[in-house]
């Protein structure tokens, strides 16, 4: 097979594992799979390849390696013809359980940390990433490698005016919090158990000042050392980890169980 | 001034947030600055090197670029001989405040993931951080890169045998949380506010058995979503924090306040 008939026009999914959760998702639409070696896990995707219609081809590895522009494919790709963004509306229209929180990116410009954020959002129970149209960092074949499957669960909108975006989730009944450094309360003090939805600010600048004015509330994490901030996919996943530490404690608080295990001494 | 006088024998800190900080620090001892241009901070990083004796060279931007063998410095970067890493007993020996959370990773092989993690730590009130010597990412120019200035803080600690690292910890009265997937408790059910090590496993394999073994307890971050696990240095910062929010509260009940505030519907 030629280098020149792989298609341009899309996204390459790579990776064993993110192809398999392409696949077996309903959210993408592949449009063929590229591959250049077989063994068990691989012969798994030809079959759910051909169950689903897919087209397949076999490619020399370099090959692979020399159109994708790096050697992360495990021996596999798969194009996606456009990431599909799914639309705000369909997200706030749905059942409370499936609605909040939203985490809501206000210009994260490096890949490596949209990808990772889709990551920690997806494990720590985000239904929604909504990013901006314009200076932010996109969902691309890389970032996806970096989000390791979470893009094939996690809806990621993307919208053209942001502080429009958040009054349609205030209006939706979320409550608004922005993460920062300054004039924040520490996130602990803040109640998370109500429908949120949360903004992290871009790597260097933080939030932009309008969106920052669109924020019921602003929590920063406490810092406990001479770093000033963290990354901001670390920052998010934080955040994200207290929200369900919150939830899950006041659910317990309502039905009670059993006593915490400790290690330490008693 | 040509390539070739630029030394290869050390780690060169690149950024100028970095450099100041590595010429701020005791930490570290610097061998030479070399920088690209000059504006108000780089004058600054200039004044530093004359009060401590350190030699200084300017250099064309596309030849540091070409040497350090990426464009992200900034205009400026700082040759270390080695990196100082720090004896263990240095820290287990120090007074009780300084001595702990420490953390542990087993083997994980990510210079981003190690960068990432110091930043973490560091802002997160680590007081160090303990690499095996074999099977492990090192703290080189780019991790340091990554780490956003906290090799100039963050004790980085490298030991030959891990499993005896953790006796020692244990001998020293820290208690040894490993972060686990399975059979392990829910971080939020466990004590986190006795003296800690917190053990980090590799980015695919989780915790060598031997080092899961010498853990005094497993603990987990609970997923909400489809996704296994967080990406290593994700998981770290998560559990980090949870330490410091116990801290915090159980200080904060020893000297209550003030009710927490809220941002949601009272």
């Amino acid at each position: 097979m030629k280098e020149k008939t792989l298609s341009r026009d899309g996204i390459w999914i790579c990776g064993v594992n993110p192809v398999r959760e392409a696949l077996l998702s309903n959210n993408l639409v592949p449009g063929e799979m590229v591959h250049s070696r077989i063994d068990a896990r691989i012969q798994d995707l030809l079959d759910l390849c051909t169950s689903r219609g897919i087209p397949v081809r076999m490619q020399k590895k370099e090959a692979l390696s020399a159109f994708l522009g790096h050697a992360h494919h495990q021996g596999v790709a798969l194009l996606v013809p456009d990431f599909p963004y799914v639309p705000l509306e369909n997200i706030l229209k749905s059942e409370a359980s499936r609605r909040e929180p939203l985490v809501v990116l206000d210009s994260v410009q490096d890949p490596q940390n949209l990808g990772a954020l889709m990551r920690s959002a997806c494990f720590l129970g985000a239904k929604g990433l909504v990013i901006p149209r314009d200076r932010s960092a996109k969902v691309t074949g890389s970032v996806m490698k970096v989000a390791a499957g979470a893009a094939s669960y996690l809806p990621v909108i993307q919208v053209t005016n942001l502080a429009r975006c958040l009054d349609g989730m205030k209006e939706a009944g979320l409550w608004v919090v922005g993460l920062a450094v300054e004039e924040a309360l520490p996130i602990y003090d803040v109640d998370l158990t109500v429908p949120l939805g949360v903004v992290i600010g871009n790597e260097m600048k933080g939030l932009r000042p309008l969106v920052r004015k669109h924020c019921d509330i602003l929590a920063a994490i406490p810092s406990h050392g001479p770093m000033e901030s963290l990354n901001a996919a670390v920052a998010g996943a934080v955040v994200l980890a207290e929200i369900q530490r919150q939830r899950w404690f006041s659910r317990k608080e309502a039905s009670p169980q059993r006593a915490p295990s400790r290690c330490g001494p008693e």
